[in-house]
């Protein structure tokens, strides 16, 4: 049997994967059906500037114009706290996103983030994705 | 033996009433001491534009210096999603803020949120709280 502590450790394993994904597949490689991983399927994202969006292929849709839109590169995601939640887990994290906008230099962007986690076909993933800008 | 359905309804009358506490008290009254009866002690905002705050000293500084600045008068929320996990509960919520800055006219802003709930000292009370505007 895992302790608590092994139990908990396994899922930050499983959900720093899931973070890396984001970065490798979704930001480096604009492989957008790589979000199937990611996000639950009825996954619900609330992105400064626009209204809410649910069900996977309106996410798809908005980070792939998202990222078209800003020349987007990279999405390095950091957790700053884990807290197990019933059969979830609620993170709190920052993101530096790498962005090199048409004409202008390149450029990073600060955001923090509250996710709400959930198990799915043996996945950590994202159910609920909010996140903002610091400046 | 009250049923799930019965104390999920319970528990989302006793979130309505700290909800309405925000408006009636915050915003109306600018009674900044009532955020003892909302926030946990240990509480986080990620607000837009600015990094997160920990702690029930620094929300009441953030809040009293953010309706000062735009003249807030009102604070209308409305649960979208209520989904009880573990201990606690997340809330989906869009707020109506009625502001009225300095030499212009009424304006409303339209904001969606993300709460963490948790009970404390027998009321149910925000323990991290993140959002953002929708334009």
């Amino acid at each position: 049997m895992a302790s608590p502590t092994q139990a908990l450790n396994q899922i930050k394993l499983a959900m720093a994967s899931t973070n890396d994904l984001f970065n490798a597949e979704v930001f480096r490689k604009r492989n957008f059906a790589a979000l199937e991983q990611i996000y639950t399927r009825d996954a619900r994202i609330l992105p400064p500037g626009a209204p809410m969006v649910s069900g996977r292929p309106g996410i798809k849709e908005f980070w792939s114009n998202l990222i078209h839109a800003v020349n987007a590169k990279t999405a390095v995601l950091t957790s700053i706290d884990v807290i197990p939640v019933g059969d979830g887990v609620v993170e709190i994290g920052r993101a530096t996103l790498g962005i090199e906008p048409e004409g202008q230099g390149p450029a990073e962007m600060e955001v923090k983030y509250l996710v709400y986690w959930r198990q799915e076909d043996g996945l950590w993933k994202w159910h609920i994705d909010i996140w903002n800008q610091n400046s």
